[in-house]
């Protein structure tokens, strides 16, 4: 998608806004449809502390709510093809598009224990990650505490959107 | 979709509960996936309280998006086939698919105007309405005060969700 500056956002009705940023937060178009209502924004790092000021103040079942909306990784939509287009691009940059059987059944094995473990799947940034990176990270975040896994996870919510985010306005992805 | 008691529902893990009641409130999968985290739940009056309650503490920029993920009646997305299942049931129930093009017209105009009045679309549960009280309704209702007109807003949500929920659960619609 072409780049755009922070006048182009501000100048967006909110249809145009929810189809663009609608996704800058995995299956979460509720959360860009409220952040129209900060506009006009100042610019790139503006418009993203109004998307996590929004997380940030959600009551906790709404923090996991987020994290519920996540699919797996390397799980069954990505083998079905129902991913969203950036986890699929997301998935594909990492290599998860590319494991083998073994690999994919350890990864499914610990997915499902995380779930079971804490109530909401694994999340984590893919595009910093490498397939041989996201079965060892998950396999140590299995191990914490809830709390803290909660806040890991929504740590990873934050960089995804950082990512999606700079994406969309052609910044610099520090 | 079959019906389902109470028992079936507090056995769901997240998946299955976010495919089943992820659409309860328009697009808003992130709701369910939050209501979730407060089974089990005693009946469908108990899963629908915590369904209103997820919407009523949002702040109000929560609120506004909530009202920005529905589509318009008989709009754009009615004529291209993009709208969700049960959108699509409940505009061709109220008659909304089989108007003629003056209506139509009327129509979006109506709902143009309203969305730039109040910044979000006009929201009505049109399984209560028909083709001919729709545009005198959203006519009415545009002379609204914004506050209160949120708040009807708002009511209209949580009919649909209601009328929803009681479909997923088999319950006398009332």
């Amino acid at each position: 998608m072409q780049a755009m500056d922070i006048e182009k956002v501000n100048s967006m009705d909110f249809g145009e806004f929810v189809d663009v940023f609608g996704n800058v937060i995995e299956r979460c178009p509720l959360i860009a449809a409220a952040v129209w209502s900060q506009r006009p924004f100042s610019n790139l790092e503006d418009l993203e502390k109004h998307f996590f000021a929004f997380i940030d103040d959600l009551p906790q079942s709404g923090q996991e709510g987020i994290l519920r909306c996540h699919p797996d990784l390397a799980g069954r939509e990505l083998q079905r093809g129902t991913l969203t287009a950036e986890s699929q691009r997301e998935q594909r940059g990492a290599g998860l598009t590319s494991l083998n059987a073994d690999e994919r059944l350890r990864l499914a094995e610990l997915n499902a224990q995380y779930r079971a473990r804490f109530g909401f799947p694994f999340v984590l940034a893919a595009r910093l990650s490498d397939r041989a990176a996201v079965p060892r990270e998950l396999a140590r975040r299995l191990h914490c505490q809830p709390a803290q896994e909660l806040r890991t996870a929504l740590g990873e919510v934050k960089k995804i959107g950082h990512l999606r985010l700079a994406d969309l306005l052609g910044a610099e992805q520090t």
